[in-house]
């Protein structure tokens, strides 16, 4: 079989690959994000790529203009390598490079009383062989790191590695060394010392979404946060959802090994990404504290994820144990605890585990109802008392898949937007304040209920082609509605918002509100009895209530009562990171929380078809909305 | 009915029994051959055994002197364990062919409840998600570890290997599942899961010696020893002693890690012998207890040993962890658990701590001393009160380096040995009663005493031309005494020992000799008031007390004092395979021992010099040899 040479351009990356293979894959296996929310069907046209050098076999797709096809466009998903080929990648199609986002961390002020982060530098002072001839080096060290970390640990052990440093490190520093030590459930590990220095100590903490990978650089010395890198998973190649990357784990040859391979290459580009930016080291990122859902949790340790989707549903692992950097494969200090939140149930998953801990739901007075929206959207319902949880599969629309200008929340997405009828005007907030580029959940949510309240789409989600305004167009025969034109803000095409991406939408907001609705009345509860409801997810940094009221994402309730709280898996990351406390609670709430499964309970269906429309076929559940739309009708 | 641990020497084998069985009966369980002509009635009087440790049950039998019975002398047959027991075998009573090293044994059959191996094969029936839905894989495997295990760990962990097999293994197997569990220093570990099967778990026992490696293999089922394999250290090319390795290490490049590589090589290389020769797999071996001395300790696990040999003599590690086969880089189950038996000081090591836990040195009534002669001579006086050890540098003479016929114990060496001057004929046995290869340790002994009765050497270990014997003769220039004639034996060069090897065998023994003398003085002690000296090492199956107080190696008192232990190194390590309480043992005793270091003792060097002499420049040590030689003479 002959081989051919692709090289990537702007990355400038290249590699040499066998005949057949799509550009895709080469662009994956090269280590160049394309964006490919469908999976590589040949369904959601984010991949295009132009090819300027060479001639690429396969399938064009049907998503091409003949434009396109004739300016040497194609998808990277269906075209294949037949040639030595030369491959752009748009700005348009690259994913990654996406700066920061969620958690809008400020550097975190001092802790009160110590608490017992996962791993830190410990400096010793170790009693030399002159004061005392008897001991040996290993001995010293366990003394002093015994005396330092006081009653933190239950017994303390020491990593061959750093065992073989130690004697090196004990006289090269005098005596002085600092210990990196680490809690693994409980009990100490120093696995690692180098001679004292005033060296730095970082820890991660993780959100492996099914979508989006999200990785804070923590400095573990002040506790503050440094920065966030985000990237899309690229597991994502292997399908949209939880439910296909099982099937891709089940159905392929090594197909385990790819997701495993995926996600920790995700990760890993992110850490680098932070590394980079701030001239830390591999081996001063110390620790890292991840949270993911049930599925992401065991792909990213290469676990069989199968019985997930079987009856009764029961996950492989719940509870991993805190495991060795280089055990889970990720690129920092080789001997870092790696924390893995507890998951509840085969689809509530130590992201909602953290998020619970990091809203402190567990512990709330009142009646709260938390809603995690990801690619899966979860959700809890509770008190300090009780309490119970349900997931259901949203998609991942919110996070911009499935919208033609749909994007995570990064530098450029649009966030915030409203359209105002009578100077036929939009205006808008990006983030960054950079040129836009997509709209990101918070954005889309905006754009819905505006759109709605204007007239401008009906409550099926159709457009209103009659709708007095020249951003109504119908663009490869499809309706749109434009919000920005391209050539005001210097792009060469205009960013809108299609009746495919508003169905996709409404598909994953009626998604939501059912589970909510099904899971309130299993309690007996209706949703106005709830005192408050904390909305946490990817949206941005912001998100309006009463727009998510208005398209019918959250019920009707006083807006006053709704909370948008961030994104709370990452930030229980990081309190996993910052505390053994933390740790504990959430041990403790995952057990804590009772599972709810929404697909046994034939109601759910109902209600998602009953929400399928602009806020619901049933506007009596939503007064306020149907009063502000009878006043702007 | 309460049960026992029953430790036989020098073999090694242990067992835990129900009270009230024969030792005779034990003994034929553990593989351990003891004659008994009349099978097991009390009449022949040839089982008799020595119980060293524990009071035996049953009756005496009327064939036993008072002195014996004072002695602890018991017969096999008659006596019943009713206590935890140290029984020795000596030679007399041992039955059938000494095939090779120590620990002839077949597979024994199947013991009663055990004390905790180091790790083993726990069959498992787990709770099926039919039976309880919510739980997932990792939580009923924990619970049926638990449940099966009792009291036996503080916390058990699964490792990822063992989650990663879980959910297939189990629902392959119908929820019944194999757990590979082990002991890491009081924490269980669960490293391997397999679908249930009427599988086979080995351990090894291993003594890495400076110059010798050796490795036993043992059923873990039966606790049986199944087969042993002994080689010459790789390491040899580095350096002959200890301290020659250190400074390769110190001063070559990458030094360190080919003595690291060496060892684990030798070490490998027994295992797969011992593997192919019982069609072993490399995962059915779950798990190795080690035993070697400081440095070598150090270097298999690739810690700088260079502070060893600097004032003030501080070694980097005393205590190793319990480690993965992996990491140690054993070609065993890479998860299997490999403990290394704790050291007490620079030069004495964990293979010392081995030999006091097999001898059961720290609960002797008795004033004890033992002597393990290895390429260092290390010793130990002491009682079930106080301590105290040391060490020499003896050199591997009587391992058969430095010795032009000399050879390790195993097939073709020749054990005993005697010259009759009348006949000018040689009397000799080789292990294995196979064609004699070369002469080690014991023969050694036997050969340079045999000798010296002779007149054949003088005092100073010269070879006496003027003797009238064919067997004297000048090869290459230098004196030599044949003692087995090539052509009688179908070798085409003759079995002969010359003036360099008499002179390091003289060298080694003064080592030992000088070492146990300074010792007994830094105590105020005189060799008289040793009330037993037991001689460990690796001689072979044999070593006859009058020889080596013949040649000065051992103090001149009453032959009945004097036991050969075999080698208690690799017992050690068995005992610490099968059993935490020897392994807590080994701890106790680690710490228990005060260390005295010969080498900053001026009045050492005045007694090695003394001592190279045969037996020794001062007669009037050593009354009884001076008059057999007088008579003789």
């Amino acid at each position: 079989m002959s081989s051919h040479i692709v090289v990537f351009l702007p990355d400038g990356a290249c590699l040499e690959v066998e005949s057949g293979r799509t550009i895709l894959e080469v662009a994956n296996a090269a280590g160049v994000p394309i964006d490919s929310s469908c999976g590589g069907q040949g369904a959601c046209g984010k991949c295009k790529v132009i090819v300027s050098l060479g001639r690429p076999g396969g399938k064009r797709g049907d998503l091409l203009s003949k434009e396109e096809v004739e300016a040497g466009v194609a998808l990277a998903c269906q075209a294949t390598v037949v040639d030595d080929l030369v491959v752009e990648v748009p700005l348009e199609s690259q994913r990654g490079e996406l700066q920061i986002l969620m958690g809008r961390a400020e550097p975190a002020e001092a802790v009160g009383e110590a608490d017992t982060l996962l791993a830190g530098r410990v400096p010793l002072a170790l009693v030399s062989p002159e004061e005392e001839t008897e001991a040996s080096d290993d001995e010293r060290l366990l003394a002093g790191v015994r005396e330092t970390t006081g009653e933190s640990f239950s017994e303390i052990g020491i990593d061959l590695p750093a065992l073989r440093a130690l004697p090196e490190a004990a006289r090269g520093g005098g005596w002085k060394v600092d210990a990196l030590v680490g809690d693994f459930d409980g009990r100490g590990r120093v696995f690692g010392v180098e001679p004292a220095r005033d060296g730095a100590a970082y820890g991660l903490a993780v959100d492996i979404g099914t979508t989006t990978v999200v990785v804070h650089l923590i400095d573990l010395s002040t506790q503050g946060f440094v920065e966030a890198c985000a990237s899309l998973n690229d597991q994502i190649a292997y399908g949209e959802d939880v439910i296909s990357r099982i099937i891709h784990a089940q159905e392929h040859d090594g197909g385990l090994v790819e997701l495993r391979q995926a996600v920790r290459a995700t990760i890993n580009r992110c850490v680098r990404e932070v590394m980079e930016h701030h001239g830390v080291t591999r081996d001063e990122i110390v620790g890292a504290a991840c949270v993911g859902n049930t599925v992401m949790t065991h792909l990213l340790l290469g676990i069989d994820p199968a019985a997930i989707r079987r009856e009764p549903y029961v996950p492989a692992l719940r509870t991993a144990p805190t495991l060795r950097a280089e055990e889970v494969g990720l690129d920092i200090h080789p001997g870092a605890p790696v924390y893995l939140a507890p998951c509840v149930s085969s689809y509530v998953g130590g992201d909602i585990t953290g998020g619970v801990v990091a809203t402190a739901l567990g512990e709330a007075p009142r009646l709260t109802l938390f809603i995690d929206m990801g690619t899966n959207g979860e959700m809890v319902v509770g008190n300090q008392d009780w309490m119970m949880c349900c997931s259901c599969s949203a998609g991942p629309a919110f996070e911009g898949s499935g919208v033609e200008y749909g994007m995570y929340a990064t530098v450029g997405a649009i966030e915030r937007l409203s359209y105002e009828r009578e100077s036929d005007g939009v205006e808008y907030m990006t983030i960054g304040e950079a040129k836009p580029r997509g709209i990101c959940g918070s954005g889309l949510v905006d754009g819905l209920a505006t759109l709605l309240r204007a007239g401008a789409i009906d409550r099926a989600g159709r457009i209103n082609l009659g709708f007095p305004s020249r951003r109504v167009r119908v663009r490869n025969e499809r309706p749109e509605f434009v919000f920005v034109w391209g050539e005001e803000v210097g792009r060469s095409d205009d960013i809108s918002l299609g009746e495919d991406g508003i169905q996709n939408l409404i598909r994953s907001k009626s998604a939501v509100y059912a589970g909510a609705e099904t899971l309130l009345a299993s309690l007996g509860l209706e949703a106005g009895q709830v005192e408050q409801i904390l909305v946490a997810g990817a949206f941005g940094n912001y998100l309006d209530a009463e727009s998510a009221v208005t398209i019918g994402l959250l019920p009707d309730v006083p807006l006053e009562r709704i909370r948008f709280v961030g994104n709370t898996a990452v930030a229980g990351a990081r309190l996993a990171l910052l505390g053994r406390r933390a740790r504990e609670s959430m041990t403790e709430s995952a057990g804590r929380m009772t599972n709810f499964e929404l697909s046994v309970v034939p109601g759910y269906m109902d209600r998602y078809v009953a929400g399928l429309f602009l806020p619901h076929t049933d506007l009596r559940r939503f007064p306020s909305v149907a009063g502000r739309l009878e006043l702007s009708a």
